[in-house]
């Protein structure tokens, strides 16, 4: 199922076919999945979307690619997006994530959202010296 | 503001004595912040969740403790816990985490949320080459 | 699956057939989709449940019938509700949303995704000049 | 703050009026909070929010009223809506809720929080048991 | 589909077998669900989550067990967890809750998230009446 | 406060000053809220975030202005984002939006949720006549 009708030649766009040329490069496969087959009803939607992606997560930057996809999944989860945390836990194996980080990872997942429900229950004040931005 | 009284004197009670003392330890400094406060109203909350918080974050494991700090972050973010994103920038910040990798582990969190809600809205199925529970 | 069981005859209860029955007329078509077949299992929530519906969706207000299941489409997919947004893009397209107008709906809402995450993570204070309330 | 303005005399308005009445009996005070008066500003949105409040969490029915109250609570809390943790924790104080069941309930939210993040983050299928409209 | 391999015989590492044990106990059947089996593959966290789960849900404390079951369900809707939907409610009918309580309790949930939009898009200051906190 | 430190001037640095100038000639306004002024911490992010907003909600499309900023106060409410939900009000009332429009749109935004918290709880599958990409 779907919310919008799977286009049969995608790549007779030319715009199409450039960012799908560029996702096997980068990934090493022929393969595209459902995602982005969808945004090519949009090019430019799946243009924009896809240099964020690549620009981001595919390129070497101050945090370590594992740590980004680890970043993506825990977000992914929080927003209760099934599709996500699929290709992102797949992508994060892909990019050496053992069974071992992969549950510790979802412990910490877990224990935030625990922790965060309890402090949005409890409404407690920010503390001052949380704030970056006090006064010297 | 909060939902509970705040207590006068919580260290009164040994067993939330006994866990603050722990926190100060591993934290090496005296200041109680506002949630612990908060939790000595319940001993028994208090100390489980402290012992889950210092079992995952305070001891090294297969993630290091500034990569659990930032999927802590982006938990916080996405179920949009006020008190849990100030505190816990300030404690990535205190494991090391310098200004670039903060906005790179924003522009991250965003660009994960954007297309979370992309894949929602386009209700695209899973891919079977992501399950990890699949046939070999 | 469900977490309710499918009645055999919901509109044995005049209640749910007078419901069902302005469903039909108001959508001119016979079919009665899942969501309102499961709510007849209580006539009471079913008739509080259509008749806000029907007052807010169904009739011609200070905002037209499409951008009203645009806004609804928004809601469902921050909220994750898969039916929901199946079930109210197909409405969209009833009214008359184009391709076009779908994917430029979905890129806002993964945009506004993305600076909410944003905000949240960054936790700026609101200007003053945002506030509708401030003193003349 | 607020992104309406505030109205001067709400009460002029004789079906805004009569609403506030109602509350006024049901609660037994004269005090109005700020988000009936908030509402005033479209008695129609006003009158149909306190019809479903009363009708469902004034008056006795399948639930007893504290535990609706809690259930409003746990909502609350998940939705990350400050002004609704901070007005139905009043209310449940004010329906005999202790102290032990308030961090009890906080306990309990908490944890399903936690659960949740794991299911979410796991994807396991929902085991067919579980389905209530499964064949006989 | 999942995003963990299934384990052919988790019940080879005792710390699992101990733990399934006591779910068989507690709740009088052989069946364990997926969830339960997913976690095995990481002891420690099977066995931490399923102690907070048996210490708060499974003994008489201050809320009686289908309340506990009642605010899970609720926390599980508003998080979007379609497992813990199906499993919770199966829970709750095993404690006793009737179809009556089960739509009156989604009715409850589902008049909290109208409310708790509301008041997120009003954004109305919090009455000083409410804090728990206040001066006395 | 906020999770980092407000730069003094940020529009020393070229590339901030040309994003600032940007929105400045945009909005035919000098002031330059917090949002922007604390992204100017990192150019790239704000160049890619400006350029995002400035492509989808400043020029037309085929979705008309006012429209946008409705869908984007909707994503905002249901995503929690108190300064989201506060600027994206006061961008759609500098586009006309009216009073009457603002409280309908709150209503449905808060129905929309209403009815999300009830198909999720219920958990019925979607028909397969909402299915964009079924079989011709």
């Amino acid at each position: 199922m779907s919310t919008t009708k799977r286009i049969a030649s995608p790549e007779s766009d030319p715009r199409v076919r450039a960012v799908f040329d560029d996702i096997r490069a980068m990934r090493k496969t022929d393969f595209i999945n459902n995602f982005w087959h969808a945004l090519a009803l949009d090019p430019t939607l799946l243009e924009s979307t896809w240099s964020e992606v690549k620009r981001l997560m595919a390129t070497p930057t101050h945090l370590d690619p594992l740590t980004k996809e680890m970043v993506y999944i825990a977000v992914s989860v929080a927003n209760s997006c099934s599709y996500c945390v699929h290709s992102h836990t797949a992508a994060a194996r892909a990019r050496g994530m053992t069974d071992a980080q992969h549950t510790e990872l979802l412990a910490v997942i877990s224990l935030a959202a625990r922790t965060n429900h309890l402090a949005t229950g409890l409404q407690v004040p920010v503390d001052a010296v949380f704030d970056a931005d006090g006064e010297s």
